[in-house]
């Protein structure tokens, strides 16, 4: 009953096994192995997009920062929600790798409105060489409350970035649940939507360390690489970055995987709604916000169920006490660990 | 009738006597002259720090920029009010200087106060290496909206940036005037009060183009000297930094020209409540936010009197439309000139 | 025959069957997994130093380019040989890491005696805040050129930096090579002649791509793991990494793959020499840059045989045109492939 | 007799008068006072370039770093000198301003020859993403060993840039110096003969803290301003750096100082070979290095003689034993006082 993290998981068996078939002899190395060719054919081809530049990196910080650093000048400010990764959860890497651009919050919550967007942009008046100057857009889906852009939103938001000639970058640390969640296809959910540049996650998503950087307009690829070398995120023995995402890819093991996901989590929820439980967020893809009562949250902790809270430490001994906390279903979970969890929440 | 700015006017008289009685035969660069350790003497004395390390730079963006950077880590955040020059002014020079260190913005206003503080504080729960880590707090005190921290407030805040350890910074771009309207002395208003690290401006009181960045702990002294050669701010012909610097403080010749310039402010804010108009800001300077009808502003743009609206820009066209204007005194405004923006306002 | 690096070899089996042990269930994030605990414990035995700060990464140029960020100060110069990996091949990787710090190249070749230590260190006199200050010193050992540093050579060097108060990095992408070819201990070789970090390889040596970084003052460690975090190459799941690094360092298989590699080395090297091939340096690890007739390049190249030439292009026809090649041997090359392309050179 | 630095003199009166007129009501901030049109308006002319980018800084370091930042990438390296300011005297500036690039080091001496420049561009294979990637060239004339770039020279060597696409900086700090010893147009030596962006100095040259940098290709311009914006080297009262800039270009006066600078330094260097002197550079402006005996400059030292030692300190006591030493003269050294230093060293 593990519901920590979807980072703390079991790599799937097929990625392993993909990663020991690579494992025979010599391989180019820095990007030049077979398997690269075959990612990026494979990634061009999901995205409907036989131009993109394509590129791997362990981390989705390193794929998160490196895409915003290629499209934001240091004295620009990124436009993201006030709970972005690249806002609360990197360290300042997007400062770091922009060489000191700023990071500007939209709106109070985890997906930006169109209209929202434009009061920032406004706000953001450039004032000459005074102000910051306007940058990239970054939007995550799924956020990290748990909830997924619709198509009409993910539209209506990067519109008003072209407005202002502004590029969008889409984390998708969780692009896999997102994708399931819509139920579209990858080119409805980017560049058919205005997106420019995707972080595509594997690594939440069963893989062992590995995300994909895709840029729609292939005119970024040379300055990536460099970004990329120089960052230090350039693998040598690239092929084991390429056999993950190879293996991810394949025979849709990826969606099959968040769709498994994101179906736990749905079985979860509807239990926890079941039982009476409210939620901090609309519960749309792998994670659940649910409030419990603390007496709850005390049996399920001492029988073992793993997650975070999320309103800070716990005071206070009054039994009826709300706690909320974050449910994360990662593709390895069970419906039968999902049960047993309910049945603890029930009993 | 110049209202624009204070950054705008001319040097004060005595201030280029000083700049031409230094223009003799030759002296040491870099810092190394004479009339610097004049100014340096002086500032400890009036500052009651005689162990101080005091450094001259040209801008204010320069002095609050290598002070920040003197003080926090790149991976740290900077709490500041969402209106301070730092945030909204310096095209991310504070990123910049700090290698990428993010800004915090702190409640809704211009004045931190304690509770704002904490709550930011608190709200960066740094969760280990994951999120950016607390680092210095920067108050503006004459802020940009015309208000000044009194010395129960400013106490109250640097308790706050004090409990978790975080040195506090002052941008006093307009120190004297704040201090002119505080009637305390520069010691009360800086180190006894809390603050580490002040910014003291002189040109927009006077100067041609000159700041003291004041240490009150010179264990920062060797690092801001590298880090501001390294920012090219160390001028070769050092003596005319000092000479403009020397200049202003000798005979109290600063707080003279602050004392003159809130006054007049205050003979404007006056007249103008007189008046019947109202304020956006309260005005305890030498600056006022007072909303005018359309009508009077035109009356008065026609007659020639400067000044920056403060809403934006003009549309619509009833003459009872409220407009939001900012005017600012500096020491070069007489009270002749203030009479007869006065006279053209109640026309 | 493939001699080109040791950087596109296979994983050894041993490091794979690790990799497939740790794939159990959830485990803690970012280095807290219980494999973390086992490398740590481990490399402070090994080292002989229960309080060393050790941390993993990915690759060897962020190994490098977080330990001497850490060590450096951005007006700091880095005193190297003008053939480090730091210097020719991290596109500026260090200098970005440290914020703009300049690398000083020492000397003419790959190893930096103790005279061109001291005349670069009083070369590069700092003239006050003019010249970049003094920094750290890096060496590197396997070297470039395949040569490695003798325990009187390090601590000759060493103690010039101490002598001006310098930390000295040791770049270890080959540190297993080097320390078979020395038949020392690690501690010999590092903290006991004066190294204070290390980056020690594994992915050159067998491993799938991680680096262990070694503070042998652990002083550093926070720093370091904000420096990780903000340069992204913090893993989530970390798991990963400690399990290469514990199945490397496990019953031994480090230094057993090292000297393998080198034995291999020695008897090609041994096979060259015989067949009256001269080397460009001195081979004394698991490297050899021989200088071959054209003619016998033409032959191993056509049989197969794969290496870098090392004097850039091939231009001219005479087969008796001398051509400089590298040669690497990494754990995974055979003797039987060593007799082979002897052989094939003396066909 | 002070003979020490060109940024230790007076400011010229004419250029203390401009200020004096400068400094009469408000003026517009930020560069976009009426004295800057002037100034932009005269360089212009001056350079026969009407569509040159002009902008002023008040340091030396602040006109390189940018200007270098502007036309180089953080991946790059910058070509210069080994005794270039950039190199050995910014403290690293330009790798800050730059964010993290390298400086490559051009042959041995302080002017770039076509065939060391070639030579060192060809080295720096860039090895794909590997290498530093090759970036801009910084020459400087005068150098700082008292050398101009011929006409010819500067051909050949920017010739060599321009073969691999890379723009040509000219540090100037001396410019009119240099310019006075060729005796031709401003255009002639620089746009003309292949320089894309000069730093124009004025400081050393009877200035009291002002450099243009002029870009010729003005589509660097809007970059540039923001750069200089957030290096906090954009001047509030901007019309002091113009006034200045303005007085020493209005009537050929700062030709007339460089001229009579020179003048001043070939009437010491006579002196000095017709005393049996030699010089370590052959001086063409208006520095010169003579060697004199120890009795010799104890002599003048005693006398009151200011001037730097070039080769570290004195130690030995023998009086015979050669010195050798760096004479500056600046526009306000008389004929008067090279003839007393004459004397001196004659007596």
């Amino acid at each position: 009953m593990f519901f920590a993290s979807d980072n703390s998981g079991p790599v799937h068996p097929r990625i392993m096994e993909a990663l020991m078939e690579a494992n025979q002899g010599h391989a180019m190395a820095y990007g030049a192995d077979a398997l690269m060719d075959e990612v990026r054919a494979r990634i061009r081809d999901i995205f409907e997009a036989p131009e993109a530049a394509v590129y791997l990196v362990a981390t989705g910080t390193a794929a998160n920062a490196l895409a915003l650093a290629t499209l934001a000048q240091p004295w620009q400010t990124v436009f993201c929600s006030p709970v972005a990764h690249i806002h609360e959860d990197e360290c300042n890497a997007p400062e770091f790798y922009t060489g000191g651009a700023k990071l500007t919050l939209v709106g109070d919550t985890d997906r930006i409105s169109a209209e929202a967007l434009r009061a920032a942009i406004e706000a953001e008046e450039t004032r000459g060489v005074h102000g910051p100057q306007r940058g990239p857009v970054s939007l995550t889906s799924v956020t990290e409350r748990g909830t997924v852009y619709g198509l009409d939103e993910l539209r209506a938001v990067t519109a008003v970035a072209r407005d202002y000639g502004l590029p969008v970058h889409l984390d998708g640390a969780r692009f896999a649940n997102a994708l399931a969640a819509l139920d579209c296809s990858p080119a409805e959910m980017t560049w058919k939507a205005g997106i420019d540049a995707v972080s595509f996650g594997g690594t939440k998503n069963g893989c062992m360390g590995v995300e994909a950087v895709i840029f729609f307009d292939p005119a970024h690829a040379w300055e990536f690489e460099l970004r990329r070398k120089r960052g230090a995120h350039l693998f040598s023995k690239h092929r084991y970055l390429s056999a993950q995402m190879a293996g991810y890819l394949r025979d849709g093991l990826w969606l099959d995987m968040a769709r498994q996901a994101n179906a736990n989590c749905a079985r979860l929820v509807a239990g926890l709604r079941a039982a009476g439980m409210e939620f901090l967020h609309d519960p749309q893809a792998n994670m659940a916000f649910p409030i419990l009562p603390l007496r709850t949250h005390r049996r399920l902790h001492e029988a073992g169920a793993a997650y975070h809270l999320w309103n800070g430490t716990l005071d206070g001994d009054d039994p009826d006490q709300p706690i909320a906390a974050r449910l994360v279903c990662d593709w390895s979970i069970s419906s039968d660990e999902i049960d047993c969890f309910l049945n603890l929440l029930r009993a």
